[in-house]
């Protein structure tokens, strides 16, 4: 495992308000093949059938997620740590959003309420230091509350297994000028080791597959606070 | 997930007794790179991080695992359900081997007696049903015990990724005239929904890697009872 260097995060979050046209555009305009066929589809079922009453979509991005499911009786709260990003997430009103970074919300979590029982954190935990968070977040839940987290399956990306900082230059997504991403790998034994750490509880994995390839689109944690 | 037929478990046992002696051969000579250079040392790792008082070894084959950690202070006895393998692996005369299947272990698991604070299974959980047995385990271990369970890592394996049977020719081991054996794959949800289905609690995960291309060679599921 190798330590990021100080700018990590803050390279990673520049990243992000860079590429936040960019991104809202291959959101909104369904330009991610793994996101259409599967991975949106899977959290969106993971969230409804937990049933909640008020969930917070932690590293909201675009607000597609909020969008996706404003009808469906949850009470949403979108936090978003790129302003870019949040200024998009808020056009569409369906929900209340923050433009704060972890690191703000780790300070001061009740910054974004309380009273959730679900968390959710869709392809946005690509920070070295999840920790803090973690312990964060467990201020601003309910009893038996519940975090979700969507992320690159481990075992589906090439090179050596081993957790560190790597870096998306978002080649695949062709065209327009994308700014590359500082992002760190964990492998799936340091995912649990960080929410053990946490003292959270992996209750499954789902593991949505492709359906071209029948092999794992992403991975989903299911967790108890 | 693909239910096998009724004889699964029968033509599972009935490949293992065809093949002991290739297979006592092939662990005894060194013949499995992966085991080598990874696996092997990885259990191994795994047992003695815990310091057991008395420890199982389900599915010992030829009983390497019980020869090579014989004189670590640990009481250990041997469980298997090939008679072929059982004899080889009393030959050593390190520990008590049993020949029993885990459908007999299942019926009677006082049959291997009780005490055991560690139940390690080295990649000899290839049946399709495995939560009978979890449960039996249950009555012969002390508070506290550990389950190890070293099995294929479920990522490394090419194909559909769904839990179902498989077949394994043993191609790879070169020369002698091995007969196929049936087991049953499941993917890395599934093993964890098992774990849950039996009350068990999975504390780490272990993906000990191969050293020429730092890939995961095995999972080892850390498990508490």
């Amino acid at each position: 495992m190798t330590a990021p260097d100080k700018s990590f995060e803050s390279k990673l979050l520049e990243s992000w308000q860079a590429n936040a046209e960019l991104w809202t555009s291959a959101i909104r305009e369904g330009k991610i093949q793994s996101r259409e066929t599967t991975t949106h589809a899977a959290i969106q079922q993971a969230i409804l059938a937990f049933s909640p009453n008020k969930a917070l979509d932690l590293g909201c991005g675009e607000g597609w997620l909020i969008r996706s499911l404003a009808n469906q009786g949850i009470e949403w709260v979108g936090v978003e740590g790129v302003p870019a990003l949040a200024e998009k997430a808020r056009e569409s009103g369906k929900a209340e959003i923050l433009t704060l970074n972890y690191a703000a919300l780790v300070a001061e979590p009740h910054r974004c309420g309380g009273g959730f029982d679900l968390v959710v954190a869709n392809f946005s935990l690509l920070e070295a230091e999840l920790l803090p968070l973690f312990l964060g977040l467990r201020k601003i839940v309910t009893p038996g509350a519940r975090l979700l987290i969507q992320t690159l399956h481990p075992c589906t990306l090439e090179g050596p297994y081993l957790s560190g900082p790597r870096s998306e230059s978002f080649a695949a997504m062709g065209s327009g000028t994308w700014q590359t991403m500082p992002w760190y790998f964990r492998t799936l034994g340091d995912w649990l080791d960080l929410l053990r750490a946490a003292d959270l509880k992996l209750l499954s994995l789902c593991e949505p597959l492709l359906p071209e390839t029948l092999r794992p689109a992403s991975l989903i944690l299911e967790v108890a606070f």
